[in-house]
């Protein structure tokens, strides 16, 4: 089984997982997806090549673990932590240990081999956005796991080791380090300022409309004043909220939307870059926040992290977020359906 | 001019440096560094292709931007952050801002065209060493600086664009969030149980001897217990000192020889990969701190960073340190001068 280790120093915990390193390609640099080819594990009528499906958007009468469905979630077949097991942590001299549990899964978003979330029709990707919220409600059931991030990669720069479009879903025993983070740096601004600094961005945002990318009643997409990457894109809902599992039917719809526009914006500036995105969320035991409220975070990947970045989180960007968001702005995109 | 803009969410500042993406293939992924051809800047011979000289280590007799230097300190000609102006702070709506003012050098590290530390003599090794302290003294007379980063990149992978082997320091006005976090940290434990955790980690790993990759008197090299990246080896001075500019003459030699035969570990071990090396040090205007311990951080570049990992300072590393540490023990390195 994996471990749980955290640093002294900063306290930030780190998944040693030597499973891992039997994924294939995973230690190559440069290592490209498997092709369109043969046996794609994610396309219908492959069932038999994943584990046991743990969720799925289905046409009535289909059987679990056959073809039928239109969304499928299913175990990582190479788990960076596994869910049976107990939380006793542990120390060795002075450094802290916890045994590597949590849930590793795949949404497979799809069920043909496509190869980007713009492909996916609005409905099919609401399902997936949906299926998200389903998955953190169900998760946070189990009372040793405390938070559950969701995230996308797609392309090899971006560490995708297959490229049938899917995301993935971690959910740990500890709250990661930049969550934390995030969630103690809009505390500091709730008590000095009086409100939520996602919030008051969105307004500050929407005023100059200068870094907005995509505009929407329910969301808005703009690249972040401080950006750290060239064409960085956050969505953040308007309404504040601080989880993303409370999303309703119709924000799901709205986000769908947003996402697929914003996305194929990022893809036609960029002719098609790798990139990730990450939904951030409070963690699954706190109620409500006054102070934090959940977004998405997108990041082409078009300049290599060099060491300076590495060192101290300190980001030398290329690309002022004014200027992408004026590209992707004038960018028009072919009408797609509602 | 470029901008220094902070994030207003947890206080992390990026460079918005604009007439950095003038670079040479600066956004092109898995760009190549420049070939060993025609006309490298880096070489004795071609010092009219570089900016003006900061420092260097000369013949005597020979002149400023002539030949005649072992180690040898430029600006960089595409800066990240100048040196002229005035550091005035200013908001812009709930945003802070500051110019792009600070300094960014290039250490050329041989005048003959090497790509790799592990071909540095020991005696021209331990010259860049010192006359990284040189430049990190002289840049702390300027009271607008209050950070000096000193870093190196090797392989395109790496970030490095140019192959004759450089480092690079970049001096800030502002701390790097990521440095604040180790002071702020170490300083916790120090609160807690009295003593600096890095001493404490020094005498941990040499008492359990699992993680050691080498041992010498002044420096003990080490895969850390939480290390996020596959073959991850961090330097540590076994004498507590908090600034890297307090380094002795005799200490530079020590550092020297450790660092070239750790990086032939690494090439050794990993077939010359690309990697990058950071100087952990406290920021200019702290007195010796008892809590902080100078270090330097290698990063061998083996895996992709993927999507979880960007999201949430939360790293998945599928190599664990211990058996990192071993294969690097075992291997035997050609006997070098001493």
């Amino acid at each position: 089984m994996s471990e749980l280790r955290r640093d002294p120093i900063v306290g930030r915990w780190v998944i040693i997982a030597k499973n891992r390193a039997d994924r294939p390609q995973e230690l190559l640099d440069g290592a490209t997806t498997r092709g369109s080819g043969d046996a794609c594990p994610f396309c219908e009528g492959n069932e038999h090549l994943t584990t046991n499906e743990i969720a799925a958007c289905r046409r009535p009468g289909t059987k679990r673990d056959g073809p039928g469905w239109r969304v499928r979630v299913v175990p990582n077949k190479f788990p960076a932590l596994e869910i049976d097991g107990k939380l006793n942590e542990r120390s060795v001299g002075m450094y802290d240990v916890l045994p590597g549990l949590g849930a590793h899964e795949v949404i497979v978003e799809s069920p043909r081999h496509v190869t980007g979330t713009t492909q996916l029709t609005i409905d099919n990707l609401r399902e997936v956005l949906w299926i998200y919220r389903d998955r953190l409600l169900d998760l946070q059931k189990d009372r040793r796991l405390v938070y559950g991030m969701i995230f996308k990669n797609v392309g090899a720069a971006a560490g995708a080791s297959l490229e049938h479009t899917h995301s993935q879903l971690i959910a740990t025993p500890i709250v990661p380090i930049s969550v934390t983070e995030e969630i103690e740096g809009s505390r500091a601004f709730y008590g000095s300022r009086g409100r939520c600094v996602f919030c008051n961005m969105v307004e500050q945002e929407l005023a100059l409309a200068r870094r907005i990318v995509y505009d929407s009643p329910d969301f808005v997409a703009f690249c972040p004043f401080a950006a750290r990457f060239p064409f960085e894109t956050w969505i953040v809902p308007t309404a504040h909220n601080s989880h993303y599992e409370s999303l309703s039917r119709g924000e799901s719809q709205g986000l769908a939307r947003v996402l697929s526009r914003v996305l194929g914006k990022i893809e036609s500036a960029l002719d098609r870059p790798a990139y990730n995105y990450i939904v951030h969320t409070a963690p699954f035991d706190t109620p409500a926040l006054a102070h934090y409220h959940w977004h998405i975070e997108i990041i082409p990947r078009v300049t290599k992290i060099a060491g300076f970045e590495w060192g101290t989180g300190f980001y030398i960007n290329p690309v002022p977020p004014e200027e992408a968001a004026a590209s992707m702005r004038d960018i028009e995109l072919t009408p797609q359906d509602p």
